[in-house]
Parts: structure tokens; sequence; C-alpha cells
């Protein structure tokens, strides 16, 4: 126990005997610390194919492990404005407010929501699964007069049903998941967002699971805010979420009559450190801030077009393996997300059972189901850089064993050769 | 552009000439990428000795390049646990409700201010610097009833000046800021929490910048609620908030009659994922979870004692050398953080000519003023594995010669002199 002088708190003057004593006791504490030493960090070996996060490349390992930058260094403020040119370039947008948000996917839907809503403001928000579930509850917080429709998880809503809704109440925003990471369905966007403009509503979409696997048009679909996160199709570890405003978005913004409830999440506060002005507002997590750059970069370097093709690809290459099983879809057919494919347990056969045996013996991860689907679907992601054929074998090759093992299938080998058949036709 | 078929939504049957043509596609635009790589990351480097980030560790930054566990995985619940029990370590507490909040310091501010208050709630905010300032604003914005006191930046409180404000409004909640990052005012926190209990208060307070750099005891001075950052004293990269709640701030969080106005920050949600639940709230930032593991356990193995005993005496070299350049501290004598020097820019001298010179030539940062401060001080951060001999030599090095040359000093090699001669007693 070091013994502080009595009332020292601090001074600048030296008190040098006090300071030798502290430095023997720190001699001492060195010695016997280096009898108790605290190993390092060790981690297993994991395949991840579940709903996020996703493997993420050794380049993007890499960059985390770099020194930091103070968050206002000259050289990082320049790693913002080329990270923010890379942001609008994978959402597709020119929007000036694009940004990655300082917190993980669901900052990013309570970010969009809290700027985006004033007390009192109706909100529509579209719910087909746990994560529209998650935005009326946020926007109920903000405040918001929630009006939400239901459609049952798994499936998507018409855009006759979103219109219906939209006239009947006149909401100020729509919030819809563009692709719902509990169920796995697509939910075509564009042109619910032309009907809620229409009817002079904006639109929010969350692509979370869909940036970088499949097509995001932000300015091509005019939609007016967008958050998305970083550990799925982008292969960036969690921590931040991308997101990106529009005009109209700005517009209420500024014309706000009450101040954002969070303090943290106030874009006109973080708009000034973002933009031109560089003003202090939290400490950047510089070294997530180093990740999503270089992801980002490695997704350019691949391009859009040919990442998004290599998600189909791999996804149809599993679908005809999970056929092969004899296994189905859980989600409506012609929406189903190729990065994150949701299928339902085979009856009879124990969640868990399964997946513990994935993990111990192949070191594979795939998510069980979110909310009432626990218990009754798997959710299989090939996002990012896991989406190859490497993990739909692997993944194949498990299942089929898994479940011979149970007494559900009785193939061998069937659902690795569908896969295959996929890949040496496309192959041609 | 990829020609997708019409009414294309991801059918699981595939289309294979489509799937053929995409593949070519893909190749091709393989192939073009080749010709326009996008280099990978560098950075150049830096002596980071400003108010955070402070410099991180190899073996922190190591952790970091670790490949991800899924936030579910069994091996990464054990490692939250690991952490949260480095943490009670650290903050010398037994809170049960102890973690790490996925944002930066600022998210730790509000985090505990939203749990804690409920619209309407009296909260005395105690204000001598920018961050005491920041909980009168995140406070206002939680629906507090806001009694501010305030003291000259780089002042502390006395307990008598708090006490005064207590019995005059009765607040629910005392927020006063320990380590003010600001001015680098080191404010006594026990004798106040003492008087707020007696007086029917909870205290929270802010240990940002002093956790793991001067002695912080939740339980010996009984604190109900308290955050930090990972940027500053425990040198690990920003992006996470360690905090802790006591008993009283968990009945109050069980009792409150509305929702917290935060989900991302809702701790009764938190809670039942960093508890034995393990209910997916959102997904945790793996990486920098690796990187507060490890650098809590650095922590753990130097001692606390041993680690506040080295700031303390490099605090004492650098003030030795800031003294021997006729410098000025800016804080109340009696009450400097060892780790957070905020010293007075000599008159005629100018903030960024010198900062800039710091940057270009030698590498380092040492932080400007902030507020009513800027342009007026310098914060020089001897910070976690910053806190070092070299980097006390350096600095001192360098802002001799960069006011000599601007003619505010006279001195050659007097700074560095009076710092070894610190270091020369120290060792007997």
């Amino acid at each position: 126990m070091i013994r502080w002088p009595v009332g020292f708190k601090g001074n600048t003057k030296p008190a040098l005997p006090f300071l030798m004593a502290l430095f023997e006791q720190t001699l001492e504490t060195e010695i016997m610390s280096q009898t108790k030493p605290v190993p390092e960090l060790t981690v297993q070996n994991r395949v991840l194919m579940g709903p996020g996060p996703s493997p993420v490349p050794p380049r993007v390992l890499a960059a985390m492990s770099l020194p930091l930058y103070g968050h206002l260094d000259p050289e990082f403020v320049k790693l913002m404005d080329q990270t923010q040119e890379r942001l609008r370039q994978v959402f597709k947008t020119s929007n000036r407010l694009t940004l990655a948000v300082s917190g993980t996917g669901s900052a990013g839907m309570e970010a969009v929501v809290v700027n985006l809503i004033e007390p009192g403001d109706k909100m529509l928000v579209c719910v087909n699964g746990v994560f529209g579930e998650r935005m009326c509850d946020v926007a109920e917080r903000a405040g918001a007069q929630v009006i939400r429709i239901d459609r049952p998880y798994g499936q998507v809503f018409t855009p006759e049903e979103v219109e219906l809704a939209i006239k009947l109440h006149h909401p100020a925003l729509v919030g819809i998941v563009h692709a719902e990471t509990s169920t796995g369905a697509w939910q075509p966007v564009e042109e619910i967002a032309r009907i809620a403009h229409e009817n002079g509503a904006m639109i929010a979409i969350d692509t979370v699971t869909s940036l970088a696997g499949v097509p995001v048009e932000i300015d091509g679909w005019d939609i007016d805010a967008v958050y998305s996160g970083t550990q799925k199709c982008l292969s960036c570890p969690p921590g931040l979420a991308p997101a990106s405003f529009g005009e109209r978005a700005m517009a209420k913004i500024k014309a706000r009559k009450t101040k954002v409830q969070s303090w943290y999440l106030d874009l006109t506060m973080i708009e000034k450190y973002w933009g031109s002005d560089r003003f202090y507002h939290h400490t950047a997590p510089i070294s997530m801030n180093y990740a999503i750059f270089e992801a980002l970069g490695m997704v350019l370097e691949e391009g859009l077009e040919a990442r998004h093709a290599r998600h189909l690809l791999n996804h149809q290459a599993l679908a005809a393996g999970i056929d092969a099983l004899g296994m189905k879809y859980f989600t409506q057919q012609g929406h189903r997300l190729p990065q994150l494919n949701c299928v339902v347990i085979p009856d009879g056969v124990d969640d868990m059972t399964v997946r513990r045996r994935l993990l111990a013996e192949w070191g594979i991860e795939i998510g069980g189901g979110l909310g009432p689907v626990k218990g009754k679907a798997w959710r299989i992601g090939l996002m990012g850089h896991g989406s190859c054929p490497e993990n739909v074998r692997l993944v194949l090759g498990a299942l089929e064993t898994s479940l011979r093992d149970l007494g559900a299938v009785k193939s061998e080998g069937a659902a690795v050769a569908a896969a295959d058949s996929i890949y040496t036709s496309a192959r041609g």
C-alpha cells in the first residue's frame, strides 16, 4: 500500500523522500508482479457463418493493430475524409452527411430515429422481424407516435400494404428494414420510397445486413436516411454504424424545434466533427476507423457488382445443398438474402445439439433463430469475406454429418455434391 | 453492370445461364480491379502526449488483430466474464453491474445519466470544465431538472460548496468530474459522496481520465455510478466506456416508472447480456473487447499502486522541467492530475505554431485548450503506456527548442536536466 502523504493531491513540488519511497515500492511491486504475469489473450479458430460478426480478412485485422493517431491529427482527419468518400461509393450516394456513427448497428438505428423524430411526430414502422420490432421500441422512446404494420416473420411487405398505411395515417417518417437479420428477408424498398415521398413522408432504411452484399442504392432509390453495420457484408469488426442522410433529412434536422434527446448521437454536433469544421465532439474510435477504411477499400477493390455476384453464387450453391438435404428455407421465396440463409430446423432435430456440435467439431458458428423463430430455424451467414465456396462446402458437409447421425437425413455427400454442381455449371 | 433478370429477387432455384453470365462479369471485374488496387493503410509515427488517445502498447494492438468470435460464442462469453472481473479490480468494486458500454467515454456519461434520471428528476451538476458542461447538456436532454454550480476552469470544488447546493436543492443525483480532461483538475470526491448520501442523493462520477492513473475507489468512496474511457490511462484504443453501478443505482433503475430514453444504452436490457442470461441485445464490439481485456490485464500485471506511482513520478519530472522553462500550470496547485498537465502558453507564443512544429518535427501530439481555455493552455498527457521518462524528456526538449526559437525562453537543456534530477533523486 502506497502511503500517500497527508494532504497530498498531486503537488508540482517534488517531495523527494516520498518519491524515493514510492519508487522502491514500485520496484517491489514490479518484482512481485513478475511472479504472477497475466497471460496474453489467445483465441480459438472459428468459421463465422452466423448472422454476424462475419469473418474479417487479415488485411483489415492488420489495420486494427496499427499505432493510433489522435482524433484531431491532420492525418486522421484526411483518413476520415477518405472514409466518407468510400462510404459514399458503397452507399451509392453523394450525400454530404455520410459518416460512421461511433457505435454498433443499433446505435445507427437510434441515431437515425432520434435525429429525424421530434416528440409527437408520426412514424410508420414496418415490422416483419426483430429489427422492425426494435425500430418501434426506439421510436417510442424518442417520443414518436408510432404506427405499426406487421407481416409475418420471414415475409416481406408489398408496396400496396405500405401505401395503404401511409395514406391512412400520414406519417412524417417511414421506417423499414431492407434486410431483416432475424429472418433473412429481402425487402424491396424503391417503390415504397416513391410512395412515401408522393405522400409527404420521408423514408429511413436499415441496411445492416444488406450493404455490400446485395445492391443498395441510396440516391438511385431516393432514400432519406440509412444506417448499416460493419460486421456483416463489409467484413469489418463490429463497432461502427455507417450512416447517410439526404437533403430532406438534413432539412428536418435543421428545422427541429427540440434538441435531439441523445447528446452522443446528435448529428448537429457530430456533423461539425465529420464536416469541415472538425470541431471536437467525442473521441472517435480510431482503430475501428482504420478497420472500416480498410474494409471499404477491399469492397471497392473487388467492385460492388462483383461482390454482389459472389454473394449470389455462393448462396445458390448453399441453397442447392440445403435442398439436397431436404431442408426448407424459412423465408418467403423470391425474397431470400444471399448472405443470410434462414432455414427451417428439421422436425425432431434439437437446435442446440446441432449448433454445439458444429462449433465443437468444425469450429463453425451458425446462428439460431431470434424472437419467435428461436429453436425453429438456423441462420447461415455467407457474408463478405465468409461468402466463399470453402465455407459453403464446410457447412453443408458438417450439417449433413450432424443430421445423419441424428437420423434426420440419409444422404452421404449429396449436399456438397449439389453445391459443387452449381459452381461447375457457373464456370461453364 | 450486372443485368439482374427481370423480377429476380434472390430465388433459391439457380438460374444457370444467368449465373454463368454473372461469373464471367465477376472475372472481368476482378481482372479490371487488379489494375487499380486500393493501397493498404499505413500510418506515420506519433508520440501521443495529448489528452487521449494515449499510446497503446504492442500487446494490446496485437490483441486487436486476433480473429473474431461471435458475440454469443461460449469462449467470448467467458472473456466477458473475465473482463468484468478485471474491470471490478481496476474500479475497486464488487458491483455486479460492471461492464464496458459499447461507445466512447461520452456514451458512458450518457448511459449513466439516462439510466439514473427520469424526466423531472433533480440533478446537481458541478461544472469546472468542458466535461461538467457536457454533463449538464446530457442531463437536460434526459429531462432532468438541472441545478448547476460552477467553479472557474482549472479549480476544484470544496465539499462545503457542494453541500450548500445539495441542502438547498435536494437533488436526486449529484454529478461531478473526478478528473477534468479539459483542465487537468483533480477533484476529491470521497467527502462529497458522503455528503450526498447524508442528504439522500446519489453520486455519479466521471473517471474518464483518472482510472488507472490515480486512485479510483468505487466501493471505498461509496460511489453509486461511475463511467470511464479506454483511451486514457488504460492505454487502450477509444471505443468502449467502462462503467459500474452500485446497489442504490440498481434500485433506482429497477424502480423507474418510465423507459430509459435510449434503447442502445438501456441498462435493464444490457444487463441481461452482460449478466448470466446472455440475452442478445446488440452485437458487442468484439475486437475492442479483446483490447480492453488485454489492457486491463496489463494494468493488473503492473499493479494499480505501482502504476499510480509511475504516473506520479513522471509527472513530477515533467513539472520540474516545465518550472525550469519558467512556465506555469493552469490548474489549481494541489489538484493537478499527474497524467494530464495543463500548462499556460507563454505570453506572445502562438498555440498552433508550437503544436504544429512538435507534430512535424518530433511526431509529438500535445493537446490544445478546450472551450474557454482554447489558445491559452496546452494539455500534456502522460497517460498509461505514455507515462515514461522517454516521453517526458522528449516533450521537454522539443518544447524548449521550440520556445527558444520563438524567443520565449533562453535556456538550453535546462528542462531535461531538471526532469533528470527528479529521476536521479527518486532512484536515491
